[in-house]
């Protein structure tokens, strides 16, 4: 049966197999770009004067067309309300086009900020292109396993970071830039990250030297969440690349690289080399 | 036996695997950062001056709060001296009391910075929460069999850096900042750890030519921690993850998480679930 | 059959395994260098306006170095401007003599930068020296392999720094040098990736704050391309130091690089010792 | 034969095996340090001033010490002169007392700075210390295997920092800050490092916009050095945990962790489980 046109956009909208799903992702990711830049512009105040009227035109464009995008994807998607519009980028297209209707109603200046802020987040769309690729999945799933361990090495450097932080505090004191504990353990985490502003530094020795330490420490301790990071990457990259045959008795996918026999069922696997890689 | 008063108050405040065990930690956790929030605020002289009452009421309702606390873990412990009290945490507890009271004796303002600083100490019975999850003791394992070479790795750094802040301290001289050796060997440290505060920076060509060559060694060298931890750290985590059976044919050690025949020989594995993770 | 002239100034050219070749390529590796650093010492003004004369003759004999060699190329090579003259490294040959030439026509002072920058670009011919090597291929085979997921990673950065730089505008606002959102985008940047110049610092204590939510963010995400690409290395690594004979009998792969015997089942290899590496 | 005086007092310096050797070796390291902590303090204009018969005399007892040191090496060491006096650390052992010396010839303050740092260089005995011990083994077999792979690196990071000094050179001009190319490539350095010092700075749109593309670029490719040092240390440290059991046929002490056969002889191992780890 040939699909409804209702079927037909959506599988142009939400699907991206189809040549038409493509070139419409691919004008799309052009116009959230677009939007996005002439946000950025606009908040420049020589070209916020001087083109002020061109951006208008410009912001209200982007907002009817992606207003029409949401209206379309409402009408031709089966669950609408609960499916489409509670769901985060739902959200995200509601918020698209949210601060122009609410600029109609407060213009003033002062939640010009905001509202240019709002206009930002539409680059979040961004991300929802790539959510369903291999590498994306491959990553997410490298990220998720390492959560726990993160969590553990993230407690460790607040805590670091509160000691060096107060160290600092009593060594340098307020009369060299640490005016409080907060201040210091603000210092502590440009230090220990190794951005180094400079707006605070140390100035007596015994300080350096303690800085001297935490920057040592800092150096080192990057070593921490990387190494947890590489061995759950490694982990996934294999899990990615693992033969693509099924055992033929009973169906499991996934086999180690050099397996020979299928590991739920015993059944001999048939190793096609070509296909590993 | 049902168990005694001590033996339940024991199971709350020092098990984690009862309902009213994990919740009387997560209320301590709540306890422990709203006092260090509290020690924070209180060191910026602004809020310290409008809030002085209300700060010091919080304080002492945290100290009496942790008093009593340490006195029912000192109750219910079996060997409350020599078990709890002479180890690490049980004297981070101690400190965690002993500035209020120590503050009704010296409660000169020269005291008060050390006094801050004591109260702060607190943050790391954070730590005494997580010291028993599995990730913890995969990262302990991986730092401690990294250790020797991580030890090797930082006598090469300090080595550097007295290289190279001699180095520059001869090129530069103290007309241009680099007013002794230790001033130097601090240069260096900032620079190769990638910090850079710009403090103290390099004025003439060849200096900056040997800071350029300082920085891209501090850039590279990275690797090497980096390179030890993760090594070590695929070792901990392949070895968390693995089967505690070998084959009983081909004794192979490794298999995957689920396997239920050894993939090398086809032989049926006994697999304990509740030991493999 | 004897090589024609043609074909031995084509081995020295163009080869790199005879001495003879192999010299050539020092020679000219010492030329480019000479030239590139006399390009450098020529735009400090002090030098330019002494030693006018001298780095100008340099300069000429440089360029009439480089237009030999180019003709010579040209001279030997079996389909000169197809197979040469259009591929990156032809151009860039071009681009070596062209600033000389155009310099008897643009020689005015307004010019003076573009061309010191083009003759710079001979030192793109430093890597045509070492494209060929095992260590480059690998290296290049690595990289190609983890550059969708590095392209997912840096698509999730950017979002990030818009994001916090869209926070930071509202947050400290132009008063405190976010002066418009691509600016406070820009100090994203300088934090997130821990460079930290500190022309522009968080003044307000939230902003200090998130600042360090910041800072400890990009401090961490290093571990992403460093987990991805070290994942791609060790495979690539791996692959290198394979030997390309696979057991007669069990047909095991992976052998070390000096077996004679295949571990799994102890039948001989054939070791072929000119292809192992 | 019970070993004569010469062998005895060789053993003592020369070994660590011994109490009396690894006793010397402390008292040796605990000297040294405090010889260049003397070095340092010195340099600092208040203390030169002040302690200056004390630094001195500490300075001649550290000078006669090393004296007495090394004259006792050349005694009891069979080939003093080539065996020992022309290696590396038998030059360090010389440079360690040959400024006590000089300084009585040279004593002018113009030689000071390098008389001090003179001095300093005998931070490098305290390698000699570490050079032996199965762990640095470990690092300089990773570190050698990958130096082909860093050296490709390393040459295309100066290529890159060439390139984007060249661009800021023109894009910026010297009125910014970005005075000549050597200036813009040290620039390119201090921030692909992210290092960022902050003396100089973009100051235009596109300057900046550039500047963004250095750090994320630089923040990125950390992964290279990395990714090569870390696939190198995880074949290091898998070698360096290998099976101590030797093939009982040809002798061969190294194996693969999973290995039953030697592969290169092919007689049968007996796994020793317990000791493979």
């Amino acid at each position: 049966m040939s699909p409804t046109r209702k079927e037909q956009i959506h599988t142009i909208i939400f699907g991206t197999s189809t040549p038409a799903g493509a070139l419409f992702d691919k004008c799309l990711l052009v116009l959230i770009i677009a939007s996005v830049a002439v946000v950025m512009l606009d908040s420049i105040e020589l070209l916020h004067e001087r083109y002020d009227f061109t951006l208008n035109v410009l912001e209200w464009v982007f907002t009817l067309v992606f207003t029409a995008e949401l209206a379309l994807r409402l009408y031709c998607h089966p669950r609408p309300i609960r499916g489409y519009l509670f769901t985060f980028y739902g959200m995200v297209d509601v918020l698209a086009i949210l601060p122009g209707y609410l600029g109609l109603f407060f213009g003033d200046l002062q939640y010009l900020l905001m509202l240019r802020v709002l206009r930002l987040m539409r680059v979040f769309r961004v991300l929802k292109l790539v959510q369903f690729s291999t590498e994306a999945r491959t990553l997410m799933r490298a990220l998720i396993a390492s959560r726990n361990k993160i969590l553990v090495f993230m407690l460790s450097v607040m805590t670091l970071v509160f000691c060096f932080g107060a160290l600092m505090y009593v060594i340098e004191g307020p009369e060299n830039g640490f005016t409080s504990i907060p201040k210091s353990v603000y210092w502590a985490i440009v230090t220990l990250t190794t951005v180094g502003y400079g707006d605070i530094a140390p100035q007596t020795p015994l300080g350096q030297a303690i800085a001297g330490l935490v920057m040592l420490t800092g150096y080192s301790i990057i070593a921490v969440p990387t190494g947890i990071f590489g061995a759950e990457m490694a982990r996934a990259v294999r899990h990615e690349r693992q033969l693509k045959h099924s055992c033929p008795r009973c169906k499991k996918d996934q086999h180690e690289e050099d397996a020979s026999f299928c590991n739920r069922c015993g059944s001999a696997l048939f190793v096609d080399k070509t296909t590993s890689n």
